[in-house]
């Protein structure tokens, strides 16, 4: 018997109510120019101080030691969705990323418009970067493609030259095993999708009349007078929280990613306003209705990623701020973490282990008394995986019964 | 996807250096006779101590807890091969000690001589222990049996009534799922060897004529008129560090047993002095080389072994005394630790955590400030499986892309 097996043999449902509260990329390395500390030492904190003192804490490694996650991975890590187990395909994301909800046997793909010549060679795989309003027009375009052997076609623009296409079957699976038709250098022709499995070569040549179509809608349009496809994906079969936890979940993000993440799981989308006290003022309107919040805050990793010390201060501070209005409506049981490290240091995710808090009535509480990476080493929980996080929080919340007699 | 998967799909290479210095069974208990320290807190080692205040540091489970590694798994691991799945034989481990090098089809085999009466029953299975000198004679006239069948059969001397044979198979693989010849006690003529699937019985066969006719050869050598054979195992399928991490890799260690298990990764084996100064000089004249340099310091271990208290921390001193050479040399990632504990205590390896320090740019920085077991307690690394190292030391040399989107 496997961990996510135990979690399924002893759940049982409750009325209590569990708040995730993520801060992208909150995990750091302490950073010479600053006092040699981190972002969240360095910050003002008084709440998360106090809060910190009448709770548990530790440090979670998004995957294991030296693995940095995407934002997919990292989030499916949290919600306990073995990250190494369930992968969600490139083209899905990009998907999600751009707000799109994908329904049971859509396969998507990441696209990008390529300039062309006339000997079907591909000259600039990115279509000299064209601007997003340009692509908005191709892909209107392209859009009047509706459908090729029963499979529905839509397309979304993305930013600058990429968009997703999304191949949707009504009726039955169909398979995504197939190529990257992007041959990933220029002097090349794109590569003809090929199926890998049966019910892949059916949705390969639906692709390969796609790009036929396409191609001849869009030869006109030099520079992005064709386009390439990669990430070619299906809708992974992720259970959602309802059926793994039974929790009515309900998701508190401003990105479409991490809203697109959770839709992957059926949480609820509830209104996210732009600021950290918004999102946390509509966690307080809606706590009666749900049983679970991911609660996302994007502005910590963006200044991780930017190298912005003072705004990953700044952006910890706010929510430090607004807090009082999470721990005046307080849920039985709260969290607070990251999906993964972004040191300003290193401008991009990181394998670092992130700090945890966990506050409730059965939490325990230890000896650190300030929410920092290294005040966490010392924790009542020590450092392991995120994917152990949900159990912990479930187990928090009274919702796990005894494993064995 | 497991661990070794995504490194392998996030790999990549770049000009960095990373070095692991092995301190053999480092780890140790509290010694109730020298101030209830163990030899690192007891030691003088104010350069190990600088060290770690700049480091992240944290403590390694060779295996898992409980488990006390042979160095061939301890060395596996720190590698970052899951030393549970790559298991290197007997035969092979006894081989690569002697300083052998083994081809791809080689099955090597530990041997001692024995004493076998008139009726071939075993009377003495370590033949009164005979001195080396003794062996190094009786395997030069075993030397005379140059071929078996096609099988080339070479012989290796070791210490005391022990040598190895290698049997190599030129052009094909053969198999080596074949008993033990030992009968593990006196009073028993040997075993026969019998193969457990065709390939094995080929080589069975050539084993059983190969101890027929050394019988006949050394029949009036009394008492090392016999010969039995154990660990019989074919050269490991290792994936090398190059093929694994991309990382052109040395050795600097001075015992064939490490320089073995080096040559199996296909780590080049560097010049290595008998001192610990000398050791790192070493590196210091080849750190432009090589991506990767181990580097194995012995004399902890046989401390320990000797359960030599003051012997571990005089070696321990010659290290942190010869640390200069390293860190005026300094590579972009340092990691120091053991592959297992040898507490004098025990006089023996043991399954206690190793201390570990990694420190390069993006290490980050905890609040340890000694390099020893107890204070890496407290690190920023927290307790993990040794197995892990190798993904840290490429992470922190950016060598490991975003796993997932």
């Amino acid at each position: 018997m496997h961990y996510e097996q135990i979690i399924q043999n002893t759940i049982k449902t409750n009325n209590s109510t569990i708040v995730l509260l993520v801060l992208d990329g909150i995990g750091d390395i302490r950073n010479p120019q600053f006092k040699n500390k981190t972002a969240l030492e360095y910050a003002h904190t008084p709440h998360l101080d106090n809060l910190a003192k009448e709770s548990v804490t530790g440090r979670m490694y998004p995957i294991l030691p030296g693995i940095t996650p995407g934002s997919g991975p990292g989030h499916l890590g949290l919600f306990g969705y073995d990250p190494m187990c369930h992968i969600i395909g490139r083209g899905v994301l990009e998907a999600v990323g751009l707000g799109f909800e994908l329904k049971p046997y859509d396969v998507a793909t990441r696209c990008n418009f390529t300039t062309m010549n006339e000997k079907g060679v591909i000259t600039d795989r990115r279509a000299g970067r064209i601007p997003t309003e340009m692509t908005v027009a191709l892909c209107n375009i392209l859009s009047s493609i509706k459908e090729i052997d029963g499979v529905e076609i839509i397309i979304k623009p993305g930013k600058g030259h990429r968009f997703v296409t999304i191949f949707r079957s009504k009726e039955k699976e169909i398979g995504s095993n197939i190529n990257d038709t992007d041959p990933l250098v220029e002097g090349k022709p794109p590569i003809p999708a090929t199926g890998k499995d049966p019910s892949s070569q059916f949705l390969a040549s639906v692709i390969n009349k796609f790009m036929k179509e396409g191609y001849a809608l869009i030869k006109e349009k030099h520079p992005a007078n064709a386009f390439l496809m990669r990430g070619i994906a299906s809708k992974p079969k992720i259970p959602s929280m309802r059926d793994h936890y039974l929790l009515e979940s309900a998701a508190i993000a401003t990105y479409p990613m991490y809203r697109g993440i959770a839709s992957l799981l059926d949480m609820t989308l509830l209104p996210a306003p732009d600021s950290i006290k918004g999102l946390f003022e509509t966690y307080r309107d809606y706590k009666q209705k749900y049983d679970f919040f991911f609660i996302h805050v994007k502005g910590t990793d963006q200044a991780g990623e930017d190298g912005d010390f003072e705004s990953k201060v700044g952006c910890i501070e706010r929510v430090d701020e607004a807090l009082p209005i999470i721990l005046e409506n307080k849920p039985d049981v709260l969290a607070i973490t990251g999906d993964h490290a972004s040191p300003c240091a290193m401008r991009s995710h990181s394998w670092h282990p992130v700090p945890l808090l966990i506050n409730g009535r059965f939490s325990g509480v230890d000896d650190v008394k300030k929410f920092h990476e290294n005040a966490c080493n010392n924790g009542g929980l020590g450092f392991f995986e995120s994917k152990y996080l949900m159990g912990l929080l479930l187990a928090n919340s009274k919702r796990l019964d005894k494993f064995g007699a």
